[in-house]
């Protein structure tokens, strides 16, 4: 039996994926897999999810560059979450171009950016060539 | 306008929350939290999430004692979902009385269990005066 049947997938065929940095321990992103995803990310060691709004696979980093090397994958007990440990090429996980998605925290009862914008996104997104 | 109106609660009224330990920095539990839950973490700096099983408030370590005192409170860009630094009471996280619920990492195509328990869970929840 592989590691995937093992996975309590969604009723869509999902599981929710968390992405911590090795190197600052942040929390960069949280996304969606589905079984081919998962697949590919451990055969390959770099972090591919399930897109919701493209319906099709997403391979991090494909236009940005920002690939996510895994160093481990892991499972937790039951609220079907798989959790990558990654290194964040180039830094920079949010679409943003902030190191990590959570760069909002609450303040004095208001939402507060408190992550610097560390690359303008038209420019990470502007060599696309895809 | 409450910072709760800017959270976009799914259709069931609940968002993703993430708890990730202010010490360790392993990533605890995911659980839900709807508009109460959320807004009881932010008064009274404690974890409260929202139990889909139980359709009820979930006060965590209200059985077990092993409360989550909130240090920040996060939201990210876009995937709705909050991320809570907590100081984790016991430093035990996990029903089956583990630091973390993601116990389980991938290690040559199978799940292997890499962390210990701490506490066995029938002496966890035996002193339950709920």
């Amino acid at each position: 039996m592989s590691f995937l049947d093992e996975v309590p997938w969604n009723g869509d065929g999902l599981i929710a994926a968390v992405a911590q940095d090795a190197k600052s321990g942040r929390v960069l992103t949280v996304a969606w897999m589905n079984r081919e995803a998962l697949q590919q990310t451990a055969e390959t060691q770099r972090a591919v999810y399930w897109s919701r709004s493209r319906q099709r696979l997403w391979r991090k980093g494909e236009e940005s560059g920002h690939v996510q090397r895994v160093k481990s994958i892991r499972l937790d007990c039951d609220e079907d979450v798989v959790l990558l440990e990654v290194e964040q090429a180039g830094g920079i996980a949010c679409h943003t171009g902030r190191h990590s998605c959570f760069f909002q925290k609450l303040d004095g009862g208001k939402w507060v950016v408190t992550d610097p914008v560390l690359k303008d996104p038209a420019e990470i997104y502007k060599s696309s060539k895809r």
